[in-house]
């Protein structure tokens, strides 16, 4: 049964890496001593090392041990063992690629979908839809597809953004490219602000956090959710 | 001799779509009766009938024909003959795509390096450089390679936007994105601010427009160049 944490950040203005979501992760990762984290997103390109000792220090307020996925000589069998999963943020085109490369897109589909307590942020939780089709990123480098782990049956816009009415700026805004999306995909999208996060039970999916979410469908008026929804059905 | 015009953007803020470079587009299809429009990049997901029909609104003001190069049943050869090229803004993804689709990089990058007029805006110039990663675009289709013409010697990011220092969003600036495409990549990336365009004359490249721009290079601290400054050597 699935049991995952998608969020929409890692941290929001004004306080530390994580510090938001500790309290829903204690209870998250109650079972774990120990969670497998995956740095392969590299934000700012920051090293693996780097990026999965800051991971331990916010753990470690809560008690729980991290080992990054570099450490193990077999990277599927790591995610297979782990007793729960936290992959970060970064280029979420940089994770893709490399999940394909560590040939690790079945064991960590299949690891969570069997049970084991996942958390992603920002690219760690774009991954967690039907396609990273609808991330923010910059296409630093060329994944072998852009197919993710479809552990929802939707996509997830991370760090959505509201459009900014006073504007000169002729760029698209983040509701623009999604309807852009829309002109050659259905898959739904959730646009999901910061300190936002779905909690993610077996089949049901529930929008948490202080903020209501935006839906978008093909051919469809967008949509305010509001926190606490059941979006379940969402497909 | 490469004769080319790159923009930042179509449009800028209160004022009609190419209104800003109609002067410039004037004597840089001074030679041409009628212009070849690429639409593919499809703004909105606009037809490409529809984009054409705008572009040519614009180009009437200075009394230039526009043909679309989906109206020709061989896209490379209608390249060839074209008196003058102009490829328009949209997603990176789709325009890149469908170049690749109708298998005409290699015709355009050859009209363009023996002379025809060129004239690209957003997507439509991010094509110019080495390769598309430095787009803001969404990756809503997947193309079959990131390479593009490769008319400059460098990258572009095309609408490039500051860091807005009173923000509370937590997603990476576009500044922290360019740095994270340097983590793999050594191509120089110009940063075009929207009302600036790049002048192309043979090998000389020259900032054009009311702005200075942002240069990056990999493992350097940025760099602002004022508008006039001889970009040749960029790369």
């Amino acid at each position: 049964m699935k049991n995952i944490i998608i969020a929409s950040t890692s941290t929001v203005h004004g306080s530390d890496y994580l510090e938001y979501l500790l309290p829903e992760l204690k209870i998250h990762f109650r079972n774990c001593k120990t969670i497998l984290f995956i740095p392969y997103a590299r934000p700012s390109g920051i090293s693996h090392e780097e990026y999965t000792t800051n991971a331990a220090s916010a753990f470690a307020k809560i008690n729980i041990a991290v080992k990054g996925i570099h450490e193990y000589d077999d990277a599927a069998l790591a995610v297979k063992n782990a007793e729960g999963i936290f992959t970060g943020g970064g280029s979420t085109f940089v994770l893709v690629a490399q999940l394909y490369q560590n040939n690790i897109i079945t064991a960590l589909t299949e690891a969570v979908k069997n049970g084991t307590p996942y958390l992603g942020t920002s690219a760690g939780s774009v991954i967690c839809g039907l396609s990273m089709q609808t991330t923010n990123d910059m296409p630093i480098v060329y994944p072998p597809s852009f197919k993710t782990l479809g552990l929802i049956p939707f996509n997830l816009n991370a760090h959505y953004l509201d459009p900014d009415l006073q504007s000169k700026h002729m760029g698209e805004t983040r509701e623009t490219r999604i309807k852009e999306f829309h002109a050659y995909n259905n898959i739904p999208v959730l646009g999901l602000r910061e300190g936002s996060w779905l909690k993610v039970d077996g089949d049901k999916i529930i929008l948490k956090g202080q903020l209501a979410a935006r839906v978008f469908k093909q051919n469809q008026a967008a949509e305010e959710i509001e926190t606490g929804t059941d979006i379940s059905n969402l497909k």
